[in-house]
């Protein structure tokens, strides 16, 4: 459970929460006043601005781009953990094995293996594909995840551009209604008031969900990414014969902790 | 026929009428006010917006690019389904009767293959072009097939950047012609409230029109753009005498919905 | 004559100029007001805008970017026709004529050819130039076409973005000055109204002149860039003796046109 | 110690509160106004622009972006020294000795050198991997640096967007609030400037916080990468067995303070 | 010199100055007031612009990008002349004397060459240093003086950026201000004047003195990189032994007045 994502929205919906109640008592000092509340909470507004930016989404996107946002929900708060130094040591062990019994030797061990990208990778390596063709499936396969990431955060990008678009949208009719028709110009203020509450509604949904939840997902691509992109160049490693000890320098230079403690042995090779 | 998006453009139109109906009653509930309307349709506030923004496109783009307009929204609204799965499967079928009756052998088989790009891409290979001039000829006309559709997007995002912009345009002449005669200061909020229709119109234009067909164009090129490139490599891989399983398994990693479902085959090549 | 551009430029005055006139009647209809339009001509504001932003490109361009309006005007209103047909048949009629009489033979077939880079390419070739510095070169020559035109585009970019900032300028020395000596309130709705012609000068020209320009150069660049793709990859396929009807086959593919109609020929090469 | 970022700071903040004490006093001259800064002041502002960028961030970050905040403000008020010069002699007189000693000699001197990626580098070549292993391996590690620099940089660079929409956030509260409940028409002005004072806040946390750290981590950057990227280049040189002299002239012109003095010697490799 | 910088910067200010000065007579007639010039200039008002950008880009950059400003002036004001035909005529006049009197007799010849780079990349194939090794520095070192380069112009850039960003926060600073304290609403007007006019500042700062700079430095750049790439090409092609009217032909392709005169005779290589 990612706690940093729920609190993060919780925080950001209370601090507008408490600033819409912060008001000023006539004696000058601050108290809360739950009646100003109601003046942001306006239907119609809601519909406009909600409403309009999941139309445009709809135009804008096909109907599994709205499947999955279940999907990324869940990447969001109940991500998968990736450790890239827990597969650099599957590599390592894997590494061993075929230098000390063979390629072969590594389907056996393979069953064990929960990750099916390094499963099926390694599984290429032990029916002998020729080692270019490895390589340019893994790099295809990597460049085509990082695509399909990046065609899930255009989803929430767009609804990050749409939801202010919206929001103005509707303080424009609120704006345009009013002052075609202002017999009453006591209720002006007031109705200003409610128009802009949809520029206020647009502006929230951009910054306080569709950014975040865009930024996130990228977050979480790039730590998917950086594992495939280990488990990708251990397995070429293995299927050319590296030794062990220079897979796993390799491998943990690509590491963001990466730092060296004391000296490197000879890996003599 | 894409209901989505048919669905998404009513939904939206359909959220801004109610928005701009709903009204207060005296007594303070809301109501539908089918008078306020007319307030929103103003003819020459369509002209400016709408006439502006298509003559700025006629300077900016060529004749073709606005008779590619009828093809654009049938790709939007009835568009051609590109199922990758089915031409893995025809790829993989290709691949079989290469192995087992040699690649002239595919001449016949190619006579009921509906896609031109299939077709006309593995009659190079049943033609010995050799594999580097192949290569070479396909990733060129990928890439190609790019360029063209991001030069029909910029249609639609330019049209998203001009329309704000020519209603824009109208409110400053609506502005300006107000402040300059301001003989009837009663007659001010309903002219200025003409002059804001104008804006109206420009941000619904960008907002729900322009910016999800360009999107929508997009998602649509990214649909086709997989299918070729699955295309692309299976007809590679058939001319390198691939094994149809490994053809199978390398294509598949390609899809979005590539999961493994039980172990790999050895594929025995 | 690109007759497109013309009228795109004079529609998008026409709407203009009519939205300035219209005007409504005590009676409530709509009437062209032509005393409106004075309101909109103000020297000093044209002043401002376009001899700021005439100035601001003083500084960031060379002189010759200056010079070149002219011929970019061209470009735009009587462009060269790029005709990638003829080109493609160009090249299969060298290249049938090197299978026929040998690579020298080409030269004497030049003297016809009016294209210069086609010319001077293919000049290449009879000059037995290696086939690897033929690629590097063209290839190399293209990319700095590229460039080149980026570098033309740039201008007119630039100046969308200055004119609106000086029409920005220009409102604000206006309404500084305005609300510094306002002695006479009577005269400030009219003062404002002139403060603000300078931001709808800024808009128009960013919107209606220059990005449109940049845009349209864009348009024409990709068209002259498609035609020199085709003859360099024309030239090439030449100097390695492709057959000419893998030739034709390889650049129709590139054509945005490109539909196979019926079968294709066996090219028997 | 990096004086200029901490100048930068208190400059900053400087003319900001000196802007706000200005007044002017009766007679027309202008004096310091201390009462003014109370009105800057206000913690409900600061609450719902920190508090909900914060948030935001929270929802767009995992916890680590948040740990490393203080490791780079120590990059940016205590930067390490990066000296590309020094280290080009370093890796010349390595160059030497390997040209003396053998590279198998290298392995000693190494223990007196303090950088970790230099000596890490240089013990791949003494361990003799391959060359386009080291090339293949050194070159992953400064692209996945760059990576990871850039993922830093995000963070402060995602915050000055979300800041000053927090800003507009509160001030949009304030102002929605003001209207609804307008009993008091005298305290609107003071309620209305309450209300600018979070925008304020936004605009200058984006634009002397947020932005300025973004840029300097960017530099910072630029002089690491600089240095590694010079010890990659030198250490494939001595792989090479390239001549001391021309690695020092080769790795010289990648200075920014690169200019010839006098006459190059002939190398004479 | 560079006159046109110099009168774009004298036109931009004069235009500004002029467009303050106009006002109204009372007959309606356009008259210059001097005494309106007054208005728009306020000390504090620079203070926190000008001062506010400054400590934001001290945050930015380190000192030495502060130190280069005088440089860059002077790349601006008096630029080095960048004449790529003379360069092309060096290149062919070293191939030629190569061609004659091989290699090691350009050493002679390099003494009264002026241009640097030019001098030591020729000596680079003086020396017998491998092609490959000379391409690959050559590409590296280009490549680096683009990387340079563009941080050069990152910090004009940034302070546009930064202008109307400190322009803003004056702006708002007077209007919190006039807004806390209205005791007085006869100033309100004037002390609105005031405020804005730091907001005019910020804008022109910004459009008239960084994004120019900032251009002229990219356009200058584009000139010195013609050049550079021009002599790199020069160089590998004499170090192939290439006649030297190929490479007469092949550098005057690049050139962006390229253009055939004539026909091209045979250089029977």
């Amino acid at each position: 459970m990612d706690l940093l994502s729920l609190l993060g929205f919780i925080l950001g919906i209370g601090f507008i929460i408490v600033s819409i109640l912060l008001g000023e008592a006539p004696d000058g000092s601050t108290v809360l006043m739950p009646e100003q509340l109601q003046g942001f909470f306006d239907l119609p507004s809601i519909m406009i601005v909600l409403g309009g930016t999941i139309a445009a989404l709809m135009i804008s996107f096909p109907l599994k781009s709205f499947a999955k946002i279940p999907k990324h929900l869940k990447i969001i708060f109940a991500p998968k953990k990736y450790n890239p130094q827990s597969y650099i040591e599957q590599i390592v062990f894997f590494a061993k094995e075929a230098r000390i019994n063979g390629l072969l030797a590594l389907e056996d061990k393979l069953n064990n293996t929960q990750d099916k990208f390094l499963k099926s990778s390694l599984l290429l390596v032990v029916d002998s594909v020729e080692p270019e063709k490895v390589k340019a499936l893994l790099n295809k396969e990597l460049e085509y995840l990082e695509e399909r990431h990046a065609q899930d955060m255009a989803f929430y990008n767009k609804a990050s551009e749409y939801a202010p678009a919206f929001g103005m949208t509707g303080t424009l009719i609120g704006l345009i209604n009013l002052l075609a028709n202002m017999s009453d110009t006591e209720a002006l203020a007031k109705n200003m008031s409610v128009s802009l509450v949809t520029t206020f509604y647009g502006v929230i949904l951009a910054n306080l969900i569709f950014k975040p939840i865009a930024n996130k997902l990228k977050v979480r691509h790039e730590e998917e990414y950086l594992c495939k992109m280990i488990i990708s160049e251990g397995v070429q490693a293995i299927q050319d014969g590296d030794n062990p000890t220079f897979i796993q320098e390799k491998l943990t230079r690509l590491l963001p902790s990466y730092s060296l403690k004391g000296e490197l042995k000879n890996t003599g090779k």
